[in-house]
């Protein structure tokens, strides 16, 4: 049954995930073999400094020259690696020209231009496989495209950032404040130096686009995701928060409309009960819960990055990628038949809790009250606490939409008796 | 794109599972001919009452003559729903060798001769999906087959059993007895009339043996697999658990050996602590933890059993071969290249929570101690609680052999000291 001549792979980029991939590929060549019916061979690793020592890495397969060994021609599987926009966007077109399937882990250039890169691999017959590029380890973008291929997605919502993860559990469980909590997740190396790629949520965002594209069957571009950072969550938001037996979390959230018509993806922190599966989602774990038809509500949940669960789904795509050149298939591609509009945030429907400080005399809660009824919102609880003269006022919302929501927040703002909105969080998972 | 030609769906069975086959199959009948390149048409529906009205159905498709109905010659897909062993084995060999790819929701026909149906399949060059067979709607067979497929897996951990796990789980938060659950889950529901393969573990133990044979891949036949029912897990039990920060579930463990050289597979109801992720799955829901080389620890969560989750299992891999016939390729088969062997029970190593009942008198305790470090078995922690002259010993180990620990406690059984055995659990999830 096993084929001799090797399919030969490219390593694009040699830092922890792919010297992990390199590492693997190696140490379990006679495993990878067996489950793929053919060997693999590493025949090259496009690196940016070739002088760097990479144990247990040939030192005759490593290039400089990425754009050469992509079009080597005799190259089965391209495994893309460094990240960003360009150079990958280019090389991985290039892969595909020369007749090479490509394995990639790259969100930010998937959730930007995976349309034009599902085209080629089309165009080509070749494969596009990106496991790896949401929530590193946890499989889900096979499970969403292959598993629940026969269901109907209604919702994705997921911790899908590691380093703001960690950050805002550290934040509840100690009490600390956000710089605090960062500065802490930076000293471990679970944020970058500059960690705004993460904590402004640009990275959850390009895979909620990832997520809600595969999830409806329906292009969503980058742009479609609305996007808030977790950067203003202060320690006064988690009192609140377990007040109401909630934590907050940075979730990613893609929605169908109640009608069907319409799909939404968002991204930005929220308050979800401490009986929700995601609230004990601990340290820099990722979990992603899926709600579909027919088979209910699922999880996923597992290590979301580090260099070997980022590894683990590479390979996992390079066995499928592989196993299909060898048949002569390719595994299913992009599909956005659906191709549902995206609605914009305001036409989303979700509770809030909003924290308003207002002067401490009669009437202020009638007011404040008027102007939720004014808007359409309806309000589930009121909390009061009066201090000097100065009262804060807790609401919480029934659901209502984004739109009447900030209509609300506004006009509250004109309040003479409202000195500020000191917080306004949504309210998910229930 | 988009082929005319229908593929040919012939369904065995029209109970709970088959019928919302049907019904997804009809509603969703444009979304499943997009996903899958053309339209699937079900053209027959196999069962046993046919004077039953089976709403959305055709009745001029249901036929008493399953076999007949797979040995027409046109039909793509066989989907057996039947359940048992007999008729089901006998349709999809005669499937197979009639033409068509099957996807099958039977464990206990898989567990026991999956390696025979798996070479019927490779004869006949088609396909044999079962995602429904474990775990119900929760996507675990591809994400363990394909996902993982460029890692090493370690253990599978689960909760593959949702009756089970609702009886144990209202043991444990109302204090109730096995009888009085089990009466509860049987009036909800949730139990048959004959619980039988639930609560002693069949079911479980078929799922252990199908893990296994995927995660390891290697053979593992239902006989291979160890196996104890939960009918003897007692309220005292529960008590016992708490004390020690621990509930009681019912594990499917699936294990590599520490030298790599050989595994495990066993069912048995076991202590694991309240802070590990099984812990909290709730009712009838189950959960299955993953611990591989790289990827680290995975947990997949999700409704195990009922009509419609099973039905999405079933339906992702109607797609998915549907999928294939159209490329003419055939998804990833039976793996058995490793052909580990799989070790006796006696081999395993776990730790144990032992309560004994022993006369309160002075040296007793240094009795008991002296047993176990004869038969070479660490002691982590004992309470010892006297009353009325007689005493309890609870006893928990470090990890230690399940050989060592039966020859422990028949030597325990000897001592004058000793009363009785009241309660031996393994502790699983440290």
């Amino acid at each position: 049954m096993m084929r001799t001549r090797p399919l030969k792979v490219a390593l694009l980029g040699c830092g922890v995930v792919g010297s992990e991939v390199a590492r693997i590929m190696t140490t379990h060549a006679d495993d990878l073999a067996q489950r793929i019916g053919a060997p693999v061979e590493l025949a090259g690793v496009a690196v940016r400094r070739p002088a760097k020592v990479r144990e247990g890495i040939d030192p005759g397969l490593v290039t400089t020259d990425a754009t050469a060994l992509v079009k080597r021609g005799d190259i089965d599987v391209v495994v893309e690696v460094i990240g960003g926009i360009e150079p990958a966007r280019s090389l991985i077109t290039t892969a595909f020209e020369h007749g090479a399937s490509v394995v990639s882990a790259n969100k930010a250039l998937l959730a930007q231009d995976g349309a034009a890169l599902h085209a080629a691999a089309i165009e080509h017959g070749k494969d596009l496989y990106y496991e790896a590029a949401v929530a590193g380890a946890i499989p889900l973008i096979r499970p969403l495209r292959e598993s629940l291929a026969g269901d109907k997605i209604n919702r994705v919502m997921g911790i899908v950032n590691g380093t703001t993860n960690f950050i805002l559990d550290k934040m509840d469980s100690t009490g600390a404040g956000y710089q605090e909590a960062l500065d802490e997740a930076t000293a471990l190396g679970y944020a970058e130096a500059d960690p705004t790629a993460d904590v402004e949520a640009f990275d959850a965002a390009a895979k909620a686009a990832i997520l809600a594209g595969i999830a409806f069957h329906t292009r969503v571009r980058l742009d479609d995701v609305y996007r808030e950072g977790m950067t203003e969550v202060t320690a006064a938001d988690f009192a609140s928060a377990r007040n109401m037996g909630c934590t907050i979390k940075l979730l990613a959230i893609c929605e169908r409309a109640a009608d069907g018509g319409s799909v939404t993806a968002r991204v930005h922190p929220a308050m979800i009960p401490l009986t929700h599966p995601l609230a004990s989602v601990r340290g820099a774990y990722n979990a992603v819960f899926v709600e579909s038809d027919a088979a209910g509500q699922l999880m996923f949940y597992g290590p979301g990055a580090g260099g070997a669960p980022t590894a683990s789904a590479v390979l996992g795509d390079l066995v499928a990628v592989c196993r299909n050149r060898l048949s002569g298939a390719t595994g299913p591609g992009e599909s956005a038949y659906a191709a549902l509009p995206v609605s914009p945030m305001g036409d989303v429907v979700t509770r809030y809790h909003i924290s308003l400080d207002v002067a401490d005399k009669p009437g202020v809660l009638a007011q404040v009250a008027t102007v939720f009824a004014e808007h359409g919102v309806s309000i589930d609880t009121v909390r009061q606490q009066g201090k000097d003269g100065e009262a804060s006022l807790v609401v919480v919302t029934h659901r209502a939409s984004d739109a009447s929501l900030t209509g609300t927040v506004e006009a509250l703002r004109k309040l003479d008796t409202v000195r500020g909105v000191a917080s306004i969080m949504r309210v998910e998972g229930e």
